[in-house]
């Protein structure tokens, strides 16, 4: 049995006090803005203390992508997974995504767009990791539409609807943040809203 | 007339060569990653000749977009404004933007998709430099599209079909440097052939 004392709740409290304000952090100012000394004075905690959490810089990234993968699946697939599979699954997936990026559950928009970018052409375990996020999210997309097809709901190869809605979001939330409006949004909706009307050859009627 | 001497041209070959290499380090590390002080040592320069240059980090910045800009337009517009104006002018966009994507025009990829995430979400001059490369290039895909429509060789409200292509291309790029692989070139180029035959109603010889 796990011992939870005092000290333990504690340092579990402190714990998701730092990642909570790491994930914000990094939604701005990408994953090399985070650092255990500006991290120790914002929260007021000991730089020793968050060492004793975190070890070191790397660590603290990896953790504070774990987080935000917790937050984002929180946001956008959960509610989307309340659904029955098939085609409203897919449309509701896509509704979340574009308002967890809307309400700016990360303050700086999708915390995965990014730090995946700030990553992308680099080596190591952020790096790998980050790919992983992405492959794991672009497979579930893929698998979301794939039940809608074999219900018969759409008329679609999984993969190519799965890469047309993501780039939809992705444009849509770099649209946003760049020009802080909401032009994006409508598009991106009307984008996803054309392309499942013409993989079903019907009008949708949400 | 302009007054060419030889300390006048090392000066501009000299700052060529800086901003040759502040594009390609910005585009993996991203502006923020320039410094003076890293320029000067890689090429061999004093800080203080450099300094000379650019005044400040944030004018190095500045430069380093300007010189990305050229780059770009010399990659991706040129080539495509080659064409007479219409359908075969889009898919030509379409294809140099994959092409200077996958070529890896600057090692990071995208220059401007990199660097813009890594400002979105900050004020200043910079984000302000970026935001406004992002409108002139919406702007201009938008204008390449209208063109097309008022030659009667598209059906498509030029702003969201401008969104959707671009949506295609800036997910590829992603995906591609992410995972190091070509898996979303060949998607986003069956997405736009998709796009487009649906615009025009007929099959693309291309």
């Amino acid at each position: 049995m796990e011992k939870v004392d005092g000290r333990l709740v504690r340092g579990d409290q402190t714990r998701r006090a730092v990642l909570r304000r790491a994930v914000d952090i990094a939604s701005v100012d990408g994953l090399e803005g985070l650092s255990i000394g500006r991290l120790a004075t914002e929260l007021g905690i000991s730089k020793s203390g968050l060492f004793a959490h975190f070890g070191s810089k790397e660590e603290l990234q990896l953790a504070t992508i774990r987080a935000a993968r917790r937050i984002y699946a929180d946001s956008v697939v959960v509610p989307a997974f309340a659904v029955e599979p098939g085609l409203e699954r897919v449309w509701k997936l896509s509704e979340y995504w574009l308002d967890y990026s809307r309400r700016r559950v990360f303050p700086g928009g999708c915390f995965f767009q990014k730090v995946s970018h700030e990553y992308a052409a680099r080596g190591g375990a952020v790096h790998e990791a980050l790919a992983g996020v992405h492959r794991e999210w672009m497979d579930l997309m893929e698998d979301v539409v794939r039940e809608a097809v074999e219900r018969g709901e759409l008329d679609a190869d999984p993969a190519q609807l799965a890469f047309d809605l993501n780039a939809y979001y992705e444009a849509a939330n770099l649209a946003s943040i760049l020009h802080d409006n909401q032009a994006g949004y409508d598009l991106a909706r009307q984008s996803i809203r054309t392309r499942l009307e013409s993989a079903t050859g019907t009008t949708l009627r949400w």
